[in-house]
């Protein structure tokens, strides 16, 4: 059985006029592929029906599975239900357990029930009703037929509603078993993604394709995605067998890249970072100052991150930066807040006031003002404290203020990475 | 004129599997709603050829205006360029200019430059080529006049660089002043944006709706986006006269909403909090546990915080809590880390230690472990310092990690600005 056709529609008029970012492709996408559902298209439309009616009609002509979010809620602009309803020619009816969870979100809060919020307990003729632990929109699933669907055995259509935390739970704890029930033979799909950080992306791609090529031949897919400060290889395949065929390209990619990989799969540096410290029970400190905390947030995002991260200041003023870390008067005088000096110690001050193992220090210039000839916006100095020893390195990150954090924070932690693995190998 | 039909697709076999967020969708939406073009639809492909033409082909059966990103770059997997001169029957031919920036490009980097990288210099006949101020892959235009578009004036087809620091500063210095060439009819597009917080999104429209009621019956039109913890009112209007209908409309909710908005547009929570301190030269400091400097990232992420915000502690250890803000040993030991008596500590501490005017700390378990039958995972309490006075708020958050974060911090940073209204109101 070929794999299913599976597309999502993200409904919104917020998403068209972008007030808001898509992060539901993003989750479903990574949620679905898990499950063996790779997703071949993604749409967005504004709430308005005409918009609506037409994606989802292009995608029963299509699609085996077809998700939508959004549009479910109780105000005048949510209309996803009412519209499906109307395309597929099937009535509206209350569903007694949705208005009785309806009823009872609200006694709990002991908030009286706006009249407007009970269309949300209605359902089309012959939906699965998936009942919302975490809010008072149900989800609802539909199977749809030929001739209403184009594809042999008919479609199922999904709709489910917007906000993160009832999606979410809505999808893992009843869409997947559904899917699993109705889609028993979909084939299986392998990705393996490899992270590396330091490499161009035509670099890379000149030192492994020529060694991934015979595997290319049976059925492997390569990818290669450039960020900023990154490069992702994806090796990919849904042909039988792919999963050795997908394990063995990636022990070659590896030999070839070695060090230049950070990370496999979905983890972050600050992941790879943590798991490093961890394994060997070392802590870690921070001193930042333009990143203005930007690292220990992505640090303390890893779950346990508490095992291994003491303490981070965030000396945005220079008393801050005297009386937290102990930089000298004479220090912030001579060579500045933004100098090779001051970053030396900041990272020497959080380390002996903390007793961690590792620490790093930052000090630059995000702009979009407070650059010089000689310090141009984007200049940082970034030290890395390996016990007594700090090493301080200067890079010129010219972006936009965001993304010169990011950057920021990405080599830092690049620059931890390396002297953990250093310190792991010399101690070994 | 009509307003142009407006879409965008985003081509990548890494949005498909969810290894990376769109941020494009949301970037070229705002962009283009801010020069008067509604998008009406937005689709996401993988990079496979098939699918590229399909969404290609689509597009150009029904929008005036369709803007694709990414399948530019040297590698393999980039095929955009190649499938849309195929599909429109143009030859491709080197552009002298493109090359030459290629050549430089790694001229200036003192690196060789690969061989496959020349790719990026082939344009499809008749396009108009944006050059690529910083990166190698240029972006193009292509005008497809009928029949090949099934609009009457034919549609503009434009090709963007996938790389965001590439893709934005092409946009605003070469498309938009194309797109105000070509469509110089297009007719405006007003939209106000009021974000509240504190609200229901039922609530809300039982509140503002029927005030709205004559306004919609003139052409305007209100919109609702619920998100954890906060909801958006929208009021916008393509109609002749649109402008001051959402004028007249915004102070109409402006008057029945108060105090609820806490900003405009797309003003962050953070944006308005630094504003407001900005105004009276009053300053902040913080101390941070459970949030982890996700509150000194979002403070300091604002343009012109190093006016306001002084310091920040990321106090993750009981010694941190102890070093840096000088809570009580006794306090540790009796109430514990995540408690109403060390957060008090934890806000007097840092605004003493900085001198702020005003301080918050943030004590709590963000999960997913370190919940107890008393304080469960969620448990969070946030003391808020204004000069000499503290007071700690108890809020449960029950969220994965990173929601945990963000709903604490919006929490924080609105009991701030109350904080901050309160003494302006006082010291008035």
């Amino acid at each position: 059985m070929p794999a299913p056709v599976t597309e999502i529609i993200n409904t919104g008029t917020e998403l068209m006029l972008g007030s808001i970012l898509n992060s539901h492709q993003q989750w479903l996408c990574r949620e679905l592929t898990q499950v063996g559902f790779l997703v071949s298209r993604q749409t967005a439309v504004p709430d308005a029906g005409a918009d609506i009616r037409q994606a989802v009609s292009e995608a029963l002509q299509r699609s085996d599975l077809i998700i939508t979010t959004g549009g479910l809620g109780p105000t005048s602009d949510d209309r996803t239900r009412e519209l499906i309803a109307d395309l597929l020619g099937r009535k509206l009816m209350e569903n007694a357990q949705a208005r009785s969870n309806i009823e009872q979100f609200f006694a709990v809060r002991a908030k009286p029930a706006p009249r407007s919020t009970f269309v949300q307990a209605l359902a089309p003729e012959g939906a699965v009703v998936l009942q919302n632990a975490h809010g008072t929109a149900p989800g609802l699933a539909i199977q749809v037929l030929p001739p209403q669907s184009s594809r042999p055995q008919g479609s199922w259509l999904i709709m489910l509603p917007g906000p993160p935390r009832e999606l979410h739970p809505m999808f893992r704890n009843q869409v997947v078993p559904l899917l699993r029930r109705q889609f028993p033979d979909a084939p299986p799909f392998t990705c393996s993604v490899l992270r590396t950080t330091g490499l161009g992306e035509s670099y890379l791609e000149e030192m492994v394709a020529p060694q991934l090529e015979l595997f290319v031949a049976r059925g492997l897919e390569v990818g290669y995605c450039a960020r900023v400060g990154e490069v992702e290889l994806r090796l990919s395949s849904s042909v039988p067998g792919g999963s050795e065929l997908v394990q063995e390209a990636e022990a070659v990619a590896r030999q070839v890249l070695g060090d230049w990989i950070y990370a496999t799969g979905d983890d972050s540096l600050e992941t790879s970072l943590v798991r490093l410290l961890t394994a060997r029970e070392w802590t870690l400190a921070l001193a930042e100052s333009c990143t203005g905390g930007y690292i220990a947030n992505k640090i303390t995002n890893v779950p346990g991150a508490s095992a291994v991260f003491l303490s981070g200041v965030v000396s945005y003023a220079n008393e801050a930066k005297q009386k937290f870390l102990g930089v000298s008067h004479a220090t912030l005088e001579t060579h500045g807040a933004v100098s090779r000096a001051t970053a030396e110690e900041m990272a020497r001050g959080i380390r002996e006031r903390t007793g961690a193992d590792f620490a790093a220090a930052v000090s630059g210039i995000a702009g979009p003002s407070g650059g010089t000839e000689e310090k141009p916006v984007g200049t940082v100095f970034i030290g890395i404290a390996s016990g007594e020893d700090v090493v301080v390195h200067h890079r010129t990150n010219r972006y936009d203020r965001e993304t010169f954090k990011f950057v920021t924070a990405q080599q830092t932690m690049e620059m931890l990475r390396r002297a953990v693995l250093k310190r792991k190998e010399a101690s070994a």
